[in-house]
């Protein structure tokens, strides 16, 4: 059984750190590294992209709202022309940089208000799919199955690859408890233990009513950004191993 | 004869212009596009990519330092490994957004104190240079002749393009006499007529000293950024058209 | 009769200029400062407040949204708690800088999005007005009548001064037809001249349905950011001064 | 025996934190805030200000070059005209966020690269102490003592503050041991016991080369940003109690 662990990787900006990423990326199998709007900077991306290489890390792009302050996650009014120009700007750094290592960008996954503004609007999502397609028709959509941004990916030919969220409650429906609501943060380490052991074993996640739902993915997304994201990240990968699974980049 | 007449292009911020690049573009052969470090945002870069893929203008990337405020001419202490990062960043950016609209980077030309100080660090200007072969070695550096950068450029590999700077006064070793030197900068219509006429014919420049100066190159650099650069865009055209040679983007 | 000219000023960036400062400086006499977060840096409110001083001009501080790529126009959405901190901090900073030159700061004008805000919620309105009072309770609230701004300055003591917006068409109840509505921004400089003649003759304007709705202020704001302004400028200026008028600083 | 204990404090930028702020303003009596320019955002100033003013912790402005991306703490090419603007403009920032409170800004402490460039230049020194003293002439300047900073603040007529550094080694004539010599930081906490026992028991603090300093201060500044800081100080603190001593503001 073959896990990819996936994280937000390289998201402090010059002298600030929000995760440890040299302790994430050796236990990780996949990065979405922030691009310089939300987080990110040049030299933090180089070492990032580094990094990976060394530990055998497959590395996406992680586009976001170019707003520094507010750390991608303040919606702002921008249009969907602009959008389509942030996002090949970003990824084509990213890859500038990814390429002088030489090193692939092999996914996109879209940070907070970004990939929120596409999930509320399929037809930006499908400008903004198009745009990824046009750049590198290889890249490989990370996304939640059933939502706006999947479908834009599928019709603009884009390989699709499901996160299941081990620290977020699901609905029956298959989308996620909204944040704020009671329970929809799972922070109990002991449960998401539970939620992780019932993933590996079943390929699912008991939702909020107590109904089973199968998520048909192998990949996990941690997020890095909680406090505790290494030791969390080193507690998921033995449990990982002790189920007889290998963390390994996706194919 | 071919003429190739070369400026820098959206170097705008927002709502903000430098020159006015729409009157440029239909003049010109070749664009430097900035980069969105010292000027030019996602927004500005796509449109100037689409305006020079309507007037079959070819592109280069324009990177400086970071450094909106300064426009990228203040220098900074940088490192070298920070400048490989955000120069590999910035022509990274430049290939995502005209890769969407199907068009090639095909040089680069640094700004202001990004290319003064690899001018001044030979071994700076040997790691930027591998690093833009290192990104795509068909790219072309544009720079003046028997400097640094040029250098740099042979040993990476990179073809080398030099530019006529029509609006600077020369010294008889082919530097250009410093600005805040008397005479260093013309303004003189008349006198810069002048000078393109005795470049078109002659393939040189008269220096400072009175000497005859042959310049091997047929670009000529156009400042834009200074006031009415798109009358003196329009000069030069018809100049260059009475002198029977044609503005043609470079092979 | 006495005239208040008023216009915003300064709203550049490092070497970006949208209007020519220098030109409009002596024909107003009041000027509303861009505070560096949608447009304006340290050094050009140091040289606007320079000028300022030197043609009389009352200096008030123009805050906006810290957007310097959307001009401070694009929505954000930014909590009341940190729109408060916001104004502190861009009110302070023009005082900081006008302070070194023995210059008060005498008014507040909000801009773009930052006015829009607050336009649209009373409860923000009042608290920035508080903000406002709390740091000096001499400060005079620029605004329309009749709208959230105007109440809450009055709610929090400050004196409020209206302006007359003579380039934009009015409905018969005081507001202002929206942008992208027909005829809502006037253009013709004949028919600005009439509306013009007609406010110093009249106190009012003839509405977009014909009726004459009376303005009960002597200041007139001028776009600064149209091109042309200070042609425009000058316009008005010697059409004050024809109907017997004299453009002087608000007491 | 009253001791400030001074710490630079808000040097973080939107989510990110350099030093744990709130776990260190209960055991400060003097803030240094960092101005928005190389760390700090008007939300965090608002927040630390609030914060002083709970904890009756003094504060002051701790202006810094305007590169978030390099922590204030490269070089950068700007004019003297430019450091006044910009320290008129950040000391005025924060006191616009602190007079909302009731509070006053007491001091300044220049930040890295920006006291470098003063302490490079007495020329500058000059400057900057005189836009400090046109600001507010009871700010007190905090710097060490025998540099260009202090006499510039003497020249002004400002009050000064001298500090113990004891986390640096000393010299004999009273500098710094320069930051890349050997036993120029001191990490190990026994050593810097010992030091902080022999300051509060002598008044000075032995050199490098063996000799007794005496530094007529009873301010010790407390780097933040080094991992653990609040431990650190909460060791010294107990040190200073322990020792019969107070932390308390200065006067």
């Amino acid at each position: 059984m073959k896990i990819d662990l996936n994280a937000d990787i390289g998201e402090g900006f010059g002298r600030w750190r929000i995760a440890d990423d040299d302790a994430l990326m050796p236990l990780i199998s996949s990065a979405n590294i922030a691009c310089g709007y939300h987080a990110g900077d040049h030299l933090i991306m180089d070492r990032m992209v580094r990094a990976a290489k060394a530990h055998h890390v497959s590395i996406g792009a992680h586009p976001g709202l170019p707003d520094l302050m507010g750390f991608g996650r303040r919606d702002m009014a921008v249009s969907a022309e602009e959008m389509e120009a942030m996002l090949a700007y970003q990824i084509g750094a990213l890859k500038g940089i990814a390429t002088r290592h030489g090193v692939r960008v092999e996914h996109v996954s879209y940070h907070a208000a970004f990939g929120t503004m596409a999930n509320s609007d399929q037809d930006l999502a499908d400008r903004l799919a198009r745009v990824i397609a046009g750049l590198d028709s290889s890249l490989v959509m990370l996304c939640m199955a059933g939502h706006p941004i999947e479908k834009a990916a599928q019709k603009a030919g884009l390989r699709v690859r499901h996160l299941f969220l081990a620290d977020r409650a699901y609905r029956a429906d298959g989308t996620l408890v909204p944040r704020g609501q009671p329970g929809a943060v799972i922070h109990e380490p002991e449960l998401m233990r539970e939620r992780i052991g019932y993933f590996l074993k079943q390929g699912g996640v008991i939702t909020q009513d107590g109904t089973a739902l199968p998520i048909k993915t192998r990949s996990i997304l941690l997020h890095s950004d909680t406090p505790g994201s290494d030791v969390l990240a080193r507690t998921i990968a033995s449990q990982i191993m002790e189920a007889g699974g290998q963390i390994l980049r996706p194919d």
